[in-house]
């Protein structure tokens, strides 16, 4: 079945919403969290998420995806859960925060489903975007920083392996291409950093990647 | 966001799907136990299943789904957790079954969704319905029984009630046109019946209305 696309982008006019994209052992939740505090301590009104599991009933979709006790799921099945944990995160964590203003800092968005669900697993990447912007409401980051890893090397930092890093290094491959792909097509929207330089001078780029969006933020 | 319609309806070329449909009340797990049971007496391979929550993942969201518990879900999360256990029913449960040239029997399938989430939620059908189609791969029942029952009487009928079964009558007379205009827009693949008969003379019923569809069903 091939559906047609149709995707306006929205963005958010109040607030800034920053996502952070790369594969495992890219280091981007400490570059979300830095972010996160620096703004903080500089007085915006901040809010540091996630994807998967960051409500309620994320918490227990996040269990089913990533647990190895689940075992094997069909990939629209896996596809349709990681949605709905986006669904339930942007009409109740990530859209309020925005609306009064805050600057939300999410570790993974939409992209990771595209690039995990749809060139890690090989669906269709056209329709499978379809079904996670209607999960947010096409509701778009005005900034994704990727954090660019080479999968050898990332995943050699992880630690135990969840149900996804047990993949393959081809299918970590895949999605490391698919987000650069994604932020080539995009480059107002996107900043790509490589992963293994210092965590400071990362962060220092990040921040300054990110100061051009801050003017729509409120202080807390 | 307006998604364009595109559904190709799929129909299994071999074995027999046949979906109960109705609201609470109305008895569709009992004539669907019913017809299963005298077509595996005739001798044909059958396969009586449910939605949601016939596979070992779907166990997990139909409780979310349906636990007072859970509480208020966003109604695209609820959608999605539904259509996630469609996915894996059909891929894993249904289509394997329908393959061998089984009749396939479910209490439940995609109708339930664009009734409960879409005309009951008021979640704009189309676009649920692309979600739910791609969930599903487009597949169709060959025949839709959907036992017609006034929710005033039918909710009367059920014990304690479900997440879903609490809604307002109101909720409960939209799911029920619903269910009435997609069988009068398709009457090659519905059978309407009245739900307040007595139980003998609906089976007899449903079960003439199978017959033309045997003849692509496997024996046991």
């Amino acid at each position: 079945m091939s559906l047609p696309v149709s995707l306006p982008a929205t963005y958010a006019p109040t607030g800034v919403f920053v996502c952070f994209e790369g594969g495992e052992g890219s280091g981007k939740s400490t570059q979300a969290r830095l972010l996160s505090q620096r703004l903080a301590e500089q007085g915006f009104a901040v809010l540091l998420t996630f994807e998967p599991g960051d409500t309620a009933v994320g918490k227990e979709l996040r269990r089913i995806v990533l647990s190895p006790e689940t075992g094997e799921l069909s990939h629209r099945t896996e596809a349709l859960l990681y949605a709905a944990d986006k669904a339930e995160h942007v009409e109740r964590v990530v859209v309020p925060a925005l609306a009064r203003g805050a600057v939300v800092v999410t570790d993974r968005y939409v992209d990771s489903t595209l690039a995990y669900q749809g060139a890690g697993r090989a669906i269709d990447v056209t329709e499978l975007e379809q079904v996670a912007r209607w999960a947010t409401s096409g509701l778009r980051p005005h900034l994704t920083v990727v954090l660019d890893v080479d999968p050898a090397t990332g995943l050699g930092r992880a630690g135990d392996l969840d149900r996804i890093e047990v993949e393959p290094l081809e299918f970590h491959q895949r999605v490391r291409e698919y987000f650069l792909d994604l932020a080539a097509a995009d480059p107002d929207h996107y900043l790509v950093l490589p992963a293994d330089g210092e965590a400071d001078k990362l962060h220092e780029a990040i921040r300054t990647g990110v100061e051009p969006w801050l003017g729509q933020a409120a202080r807390a």
